[in-house]
């Protein structure tokens, strides 16, 4: 994905020289880069199958262009604790695994063509080999994690497996109901996303065997990351397109999923405007034109701002979780991916 | 699903007064009865979530009059072993959870209407749910392994998963080819059935604290017994109807799966009856009447009666794999079950 700066709203103070200081990924990757090859090699290693669907496929998604976010933050806590062990690499890619089936299964779910600016795997293979191939990882993510065998990882990644089909299941009953409340809308990202964010940085202070006190900064950080991430994506999914952002804009909007911006554009809607959401949510009126007002809706009545504003405090509250932590190339890393999570919409 | 008694070939000698003696499942009901009791509440403690379509939808499949053959290997497994404990209750109630996710995903994959004679989750609730409870319930299937705390029977368990969704993967490329080896298809069905059946009495040994040649015995029947099954549930598809068996019979045949009979009889045809198979798997000429022809080839090519020799024979073998264990009644039900398992056919 790459960082574009939309105009939407000012920046704050400029960088000294007038360029305002965009913050970037740059650091965290620089930080992580030796052990994210350790990685990828696990990722490589053991997406291998006599069964030549199973890495054609799952390659695709996973060679194809993923920020490898939650290897990295795994990387990334580890070294914030001065982990010099390399048990977390297994756990990384397990952690990727994890995430990669339940793309796999979200796009058969969602019936999505594009991801990333590529066509789905189930667009190209089919819903059953999706299905599979996600049943298939996700299966070898508890291999690797019973390769390394702490129970206590084991505990945290079936845990937030659990709550991750949990959320997925309620955010399908809940699809299409534009009367969702902000505070649902949180907890089903909270279990879609922000759990997996938050056990790929946990489970660097079970390797490095810390109390469950820097266990609980680490999950306190990547879980208040992690909404920060999904609330900045619902807000791109009406102000970018597939060129820019790799990610098919309007999305969202097509599969009437409603996200913050449209519960808060649908709260402080009129009878008019609150009809034109019930419609466009239900799939009867969902077309281009409909698109372009949906979008001016979301600018006119702040939506896209105030989803923006949200992210930020999330994105404020995951750096405060790490002030314990001295300071350390680790943490000013993991402070720039905070900004970052926020500053890419912008 | 009902043991019928079809009268495909000679059943051997009468027991006395002249009525056959038909092994059935009762020896090992009775056996596992109140530890079946058990599993079953922890399965029904297990499936709860705040989202309610989530027990709906499970308990549909988990409540549906499916046999708890599984469960039922454990717990007998266990007796066998004269194992005192309970540990085995969550570890069984952890394998329906996986039985139970993959036929919800087999399911969406084949988009079967019914099974065991009532409509399917994915025809109810549609695709989309049936995928995301399965994986809800793959997840607390670790989730509960997690708690007993095993990593030995993590490891069986993760190992059969991946084997399972490999195999279904396998299939799926395999699928409507007529030219599938009988080698090749016993790969797929021992992945994709019979490693859980064996990982099912396996871990009763690990819980029991035995040796690893007590574990290969017990993984060894599982194995054999689960291929026996798969095979009689092949023929039984060409034999009977869904008001008498609970399964909608012909459904292989529509779904042009290719399975033992056919591939025997393909082998065996001429070239019409070949050039029939090739159109009928690939779903060209798949309605009522080339049902009827397809089960007339099977019959007068000797196709189902060598499908039950078969799968008598790997019967056989299961019950062999038991031959170093003191007469019990444990081992007599685990005996029976395998005679029940091909007898159930004729």
């Amino acid at each position: 994905m790459t960082a574009t700066i939309h105009p939407l709203r000012p920046r704050g103070p400029s960088a000294p020289g007038g360029a305002a200081a965009v913050p970037s990924l740059n650091p965290v990757l620089t930080l992580v880069g030796p052990g994210l090859g350790a990685v990828n090699q696990v990722i490589l290693d053991r997406m291998v199958s006599p069964v030549a669907l199973i890495p054609e496929l799952a390659g695709h998604l996973i060679a194809g262009g993923g920020k490898r976010l939650r290897p990295m933050l795994t990387l990334a806590c580890a070294q914030l604790l001065d982990y010099a062990g390399t048990r977390h690499h297994k756990l990384a890619a397990s952690v990727e695994f994890i995430h990669t089936a339940t793309l796999l299964h979200d796009d058969v779910v969602d019936g999505s063509d594009l991801r990333r600016g590529k066509s789905t795997a189930n667009t190209i293979w089919g819903n059953p080999a999706s299905v599979l191939v996600g049943d298939f990882l996700f299966s070898r993510a508890f291999e690797l994690m019973v390769e390394d065998g702490s129970l206590r990882v084991l505990k945290i990644l079936s845990h937030a497996s659990a709550v991750i089909a949990e959320g997925e299941v309620a955010q399908l009953t809940a699809q299409r109901n534009v009367e969702t409340s902000e505070d649902r809308y949180l907890e089903i990202i909270t279990a879609k996303t922000a759990v997996l964010f938050a056990a790929a940085c946990q489970i660097a202070a079970v390797v490095a065997e810390r109390p469950a006190a820097c266990e609980a900064s680490l999950e306190s950080y990547g879980r208040n990351l992690g909404i920060a991430f999904q609330l900045v994506d619902d807000a791109i999914d009406y102000v970018s397109d597939a060129d820019t952002m790799g990610k098919d804009a309007g999305d969202d909007f097509r599969d009437g999923k409603v996200t913050l911006p449209v519960i808060l554009a649908y709260a402080r809607g009129n009878d008019a405007e609150r009809e034109f959401w019930r419609a466009a949510m239900l799939g009867r009126a969902a077309g281009p034109d409909e698109l372009e007002r949906a979008k001016a809706l979301l600018q006119s009545s702040g939506a896209i701002d105030d989803t923006l504003a949200r992210a930020q405090h999330y994105a404020a509250r995951a750096i405060d979780a790490l002030a314990g932590f001295p300071n350390s190339a680790a943490r000013a890393a993991l402070t720039e991916t905070a900004e970052f999570a926020v500053s890419r919409a912008y």
